[in-house]
């Protein structure tokens, strides 16, 4: 019973991974979404200091803004009567060890390729070699 | 005049940049697609062993193929009959890189927050000494 109960949230928890996963890249998936994320990278700011440098309405920019609270790469605090937004970093740390292990997995593939590479052109010189002495 | 023209290319090549991070992003935001690139990472394949894994039609998995050939994350070659897929790693190098200039923004506030709270911590223990030595 426990290790179903285990297995269950074990499972719970993995799917919930996956749609952080599938709503972060989604969010990451428009260039003004990306900007406002490089503009809360460097400090936190009010939404009308994030909606001012972009050529949209407030009401446009507050909807991009929404996307990334849903996806929580942004969050909200009140300070009086202001919105403060700012980056929450975990959120991306998750998206970059995905990356990271598609990156490991081909880097080994990578490393693998080039000693094969270094071995073919080692035969190749010692094949040269052999047919200049004549013992071919 | 050249100036104009290398300002233009320049301002293309940003352009189609940015559609690439786009594109990569969006290919991303998928847990089938994400796990194609999983086995892609691993070896290259062919779509009918990319497919086999997944319960669902060799129509839909070729849909989310599309997609991420499309976004230049997956290469596709022919070998005789066979269609064969791979991973072309640069187009994950582009998006690893904006994750990772985001991640020196922060990493750069988060030290300096910590060094303020370092500063702040030894004023609250020196104003602790000074007021046990009594001399506020």
């Amino acid at each position: 019973m426990l290790r179903i109960m285990i297995e269950i949230k074990a499972r719970k928890e993995a799917a919930s991974r996956t749609a952080r996963l599938d709503a972060v890249f989604a969010a990451l998936a428009d260039p003004t979404r990306r900007a406002i994320i490089e503009r809360l990278s460097r400090s936190e700011a009010r939404v009308t200091e994030v909606a001012e440098p972009f050529h949209m309405s407030l009401n446009a920019v507050s909807k991009h803004i929404r996307v990334l609270e849903a996806s929580g790469v942004v969050e909200r605090h009140r300070k009086g009567r202001d919105h403060i937004l700012s980056i929450n970093t975990r959120s991306l740390d998750e998206v970059d060890g995905w990356i990271e292990r598609m990156r490991c997995y081909w880097e080994e593939r990578l490393d693998a390729m080039e000693r094969l590479l270094r071995e073919l052109k080692k035969d190749h010189r010692l094949g040269r070699k052999d047919r200049r002495h004549g013992s071919r």
